[in-house]
Formats: C-alpha cells, sequence, structure tokens
C-alpha cells in the first residue's frame, strides 16, 4: 500500500467511504487495478489538490455529470458524496436545474430524478 | 422590454456584458428571439435563483463545458464570465484538470488551452 | 399563473397532456420550478413559435433525442408526442432509422427499442 | 459503377451536388471507399426511403447535428441541403431554437452561427 | 436476398450468431429493413474489408462504445463479439480501462460493468 | 523525478516524443502539473501495462477519439502516436471507417480529414 493510495483513501472515506468498498469488490475477480487507480489517481492526485475545497468539486462533477447525462450510477454516488461534504440538497438541485441551460432540460430532469433516489434513501425528502 | 429581461440583463451586465452586446449583435439578423431568450431564461430565471452564488455557478458551468468538450466559444465566455464575479484562475484551472477524472484528459487539455486564451487576454499569466 | 405557463400548458396538453402531470408531480417534493419551467420555456417560448409546425418539431426532438442517445425516458415522451401531433409510426420509424448516418447503428437501434415500447402501448404494432 | 450508387447520386445531385464532388476529391488519395460508402449507404439506402420526404429528412438532420455539436462541417453542408429541398432559412433556424431545450444553449448558438455562415454565402439575410 | 447481405451474414455468423437473430425478431414488426442495412451496410461492407482482423476491429468496437457510454446494449454485443474472435477476457478489459484516459473513469467503470456481466455468463470469471 | 514519472516518459519517448514537449511548454505558465498527471497516469499506469501492445493501444485510442469527434488535437497526436508504433496508415483509416457504423459518418469524414493532415506532414499520401 503506497503512500498516494493511503492518501487517496483518506479522502473516499470523508466522500463515499461505503460506495468505494462496493467498487472493489464488484472489480476484484475482473478488474482490481481500476480500482487502486481510482484511490490513487483522482483522489489522491485530484481531490487532495489545493485551490478548491472538496465541497465545490463535488458539486462541480455533480454539475458535470448530469451535463454528460451518460453516466447515472456515477452522479449518483457523486450526489452522496456532494451531500457528504456539506453541499445542502438544494446547493445539489440548483446545479442539476442549472445544466438545462447547458445541455438541455432532459439532461436536467434525469439529474433531479438521480437526486431524487438519493435524497429519499437519505430521508431528504422533501426538500427546504 | 419585461421585468424578466430586465431581471436577466442585471446578471449579465456583472457576468459577461461586452460579451452579450456581441452576441445580440451577431443574432440580430439571423435570429434575434435567440438572444432575448439567453437573457430571459438562462439569465433571468436560472442564474436569478437563490441557494448558489453566481462564482459558484459560473465554476459549475465552466466544469460542464470542460465536461461535454464540444462548446468552445461557450467555455471561454464562461470562463470570463467565471473570472468576473471572482474566481480566480487558480480556481479555474482546478476544476478543469478535475474535469479529466470524468471526461478524459483531452477535455482536461483543451479546457486549460481556453482557459489559456482568455487569461492570456486578460493579463494573468503565469497563474500564482 | 402567468400568461406565458398558460400558453405553455395549451401546447403541452396538445402533445404531453398526462405525462407533464407525471413530471409535476415527481417533481413536486425536489425541484417544482423545474416543472414550471419546463412549461415557460420550450413550451411557452419555442413550441409556440411560427415558422414550424407542431408535428415538424415533434419529429425534430425524436431526431435529436435519438441522435444524442442519452435521454431514453424523454424520447419516448417524444415518440408519444410526436404521434399525438399526427406523426405517423412510420414517419417517426423513418427518422429515427435515418439516424444511423449521423449517429450510428447503436442509436438508432435503441431508438427502435424506445419506439417499440411506446408504439405496443398504444397498440401500433406492427406498423403498416 | 452500381445501381446503388446511381440512385444515391440522384439524390445527392439534389441535396448538394458540389459538396460531395468536393468531398470526393478530399478521399481520393485516402479512403476513396469512404466517398463510396456515402453514397451508397445514406444516399441510396436511406434518403430514398418512402414515409419521409427530402424536406422534412435534412431539417431532422440539421436537428440532430446542431444537437450532436461536435460535427460544425456536416452541420453547414446539411443546412445547404436542407435550403436546396425547399427548406426556408426561417424554417431551419427555428429548429435550432429548438434545440436549446434538448442539447442546451450552447449548441444552439453554434447552429445559428453556423446557419448564418451558410446563409450569407447564399445571400440570404436578413432572414424573413 | 443479396450477395452483400449473404457476405454480411458469413461475418455475422462468425461475430455474433445467435444475438444477430434476436434483433431480427426485435426489429420485424417495426423496422424490418434496419435489420437488413445492419447486415448490408457495417457487417458487408465495413467488417469484410481488408486491412484490420476481425479481432482488431472488434477491440476497436469495444473502445469507441466504452467511451460514448451511451450504447450499453451494443457495448455488450460487441464484448461478446470480441470473446468470439479471439479476444482474451483479459485484453478487452485493457482497452476498457485504457478508455478512463479518454473519457473519464466513470465511461471505464461502467464498461467494466458490462464485460462483467458478459463474462459472468460466459463463465470467464475471475480473469487470468 | 518519481519512478513513475520516468516509466511514463519511456512510454512517451516512443509514442510521441515532440508532441509531449510541446504540451509540457504550453502547460507551463497555467498548469504544469496536469502535464506532470499525463505522464504519470495515462503513460506510467495504463500504456504500460501488460495485456495489450503499444500497438493495439494507440489504434485502439484512435477509435475512441474519432468516435467521440470532439478532441481533434488528440486524435492528430494520436495518428501520429499510432504510426509511431507500426500502425501502417491503412489500418489506421480502417478504424476511422469502421467508426461510421458507431458514431455515424461525420465523425468518420471528420476523423478521415484529421488522419490527411497527419499523413501529408509525413509524406505518407496517397496511401497504399
Amino acid at each position: 500500500m503506497t503512500d498516494r493510495y493511503e492518501k487517496g483513501m483518506e479522502i473516499l472515506n470523508i466522500t463515499n467511504k461505503n460506495k468505494i468498498q462496493e467498487v472493489f469488490k464488484e472489480l476484484e475477480d475482473i478488474a482490481p487495478d481500476l480500482g487502486r487507480l481510482i484511490v490513487e489517481f483522482p483522489y489522491s492526485e485530484i481531490y487532495t489538490r489545493d485551490g478548491l475545497d472538496l465541497k465545490t468539486r463535488e458539486l462541480a462533477t455533480v454539475a458535470a455529470l448530469t451535463a454528460m447525462g451518460n453516466a447515472e450510477p456515477q452522479l449518483k454516488d457523486h450526489i452522496n458524496a456532494a451531500l457528504n461534504v456539506e453541499n445542502t440538497p438544494k446547493e445539489i438541485i440548483e446545479v442539476i436545474i442549472q445544466m438545462s441551460v447547458y445541455a438541455g432540460f432532459p439532461a436536467a430532469i434525469n439529474g433531479v430524478r438521480a437526486a431524487k433516489e438519493v435524497f429519499k434513501k437519505r430521508g431528504l425528502l422533501p426538500i427546504e
């Protein structure tokens, strides 16, 4: 276990502890290195960088994945992560609604649906 | 001139005053209504909403447009707008680099290139 | 309830009456404003415009959503809407097949699958 | 020269005669078969099909390419083709503006810019 | 039944015999011509070409569909096809992991999940 | 300079030596870490992996970037790289033409155009 791995796991323990364990389990018989790379590249090299706090980073990721519209499981994971680093449900919904401007209404509606599933499981509905 | 239009122009005057005038001029002989709709929908209805400040909204837009990778002129406009609402060059670069994780390295590299053009014109290089 | 809202609902009552009520219900505890914006922007500002009839507008939307390939629920909604404004099943299938040229065969095949679900529910199979 | 090729060339002579000759020329030293395939598949197999006229087909293609936002040269070619099969500049602009709803404002703005270049060359500005 | 059709079916019998029969069945009451076109264009015109063997072609398709991230059913079909033309599970996983660089981690993770379903059904887990 | 960095540079010296130096230079006053990350993640962690040779890896990247259609500079870089690791011009063109099936003709045509620029500079036209 390298320093980079440990550094990445520290972030993941804050943002999405249980999820990464699930992903490791899922990948172990097919692509275990991809699990390690997720820890060592995005989490160790990117999310630990200065200049942007975790709260803003996760919100930016929610924006991007909503706009791309082709990675629903990861969008839900990052909505969870965004909540875990002090984004409010309202902030998350605002950034998703905003994506209607840049990626169209279907992307925004599908983003809200993903958020609804996550918020529901966490007892966060109705928001505000 | 409706209330909605005025409300939208108030935001645009903060985020990207000169650019919107250019866009109006460009659209006037072909799609003037699209100019009006840009003011009335994104700026009047979305960017004025509570729950997220302009600084965060513009940064989220930079994230999304970098990730989508198919709207370079608008990415540059929103890098300008992000600077205009108090994002630092470093914050903008951080969010662009982060997109390498979600949309790949080409998207991030092309995003940095767009930022470089904008920062250069504004005398902001080297950053930090 | 504004004039714009009423104008949008008039169109929605023609194109997809039941669906929009479902969407309102789905959004009410999480993003009710997005429901309102759907009525006020796309339906009130766009679909009411001169220069293109509803039949052609819905067919163009089916083309675009098939080509984008990342918004299946909305593709089905607009296949329904396209039927509701006098597009024939054959016209819809033709535009979907055509997308194989611009977005590839997977997009076209998945578009036909979406159409098949919609047509089946409405008793429109086999077509022609 | 097969029947299929001739059938495709008949359509191309209507939709975009000069352009296809340019494309053939461009491809001749690198991928001449791709030129042949363009004639034999999209134009011979798709655009000749019953159930949708050329006018509607070209408009649907403009919608799709605007929404995809990553094929500007082909978007311009099909804006030209759309004009050549009796779409008015206004109809083309309407379908492009509509794409703001499904693919976002940047896609629509860039689509209008592509149309502006085409219309300008053909002396069609201002429209209406 | 044309020569082109027969030529295409020869390839399909090697790459994905059962799947194409399913697709024909699925399309027969809605878009039977699309089934024919799949045989006649991609399989007869493209996969039969010199200059690249079937093994490499199917691997390139797995790369592309993983990167696009919006055609899961076809990605699974081509993972199956890739195995049927002598790609090893490891080669397939390698090309999917590589897509993290060009299309981001979500695309790669979702690609591995698609491969996992296919490999599981074929008793190919754990790999290596 | 870490081991990982050196390992990555070994690959880059084979695939695209001059280009990476240009990219470093371009990034040095704005995002020098992105340059380092390109060496340490894609080249050190991915391209050095067993199970797929460099020739196949670069061809798969050409396939993916052609299909995505929104990263022309990187597509050209990887066409160069693909040539540098023993792909023939014909193999590269074949994989690009094949993308017409999965991402549409515009993607394939634009891919061939990118290849044409690269091949021309290297005196490789006409091919075969």
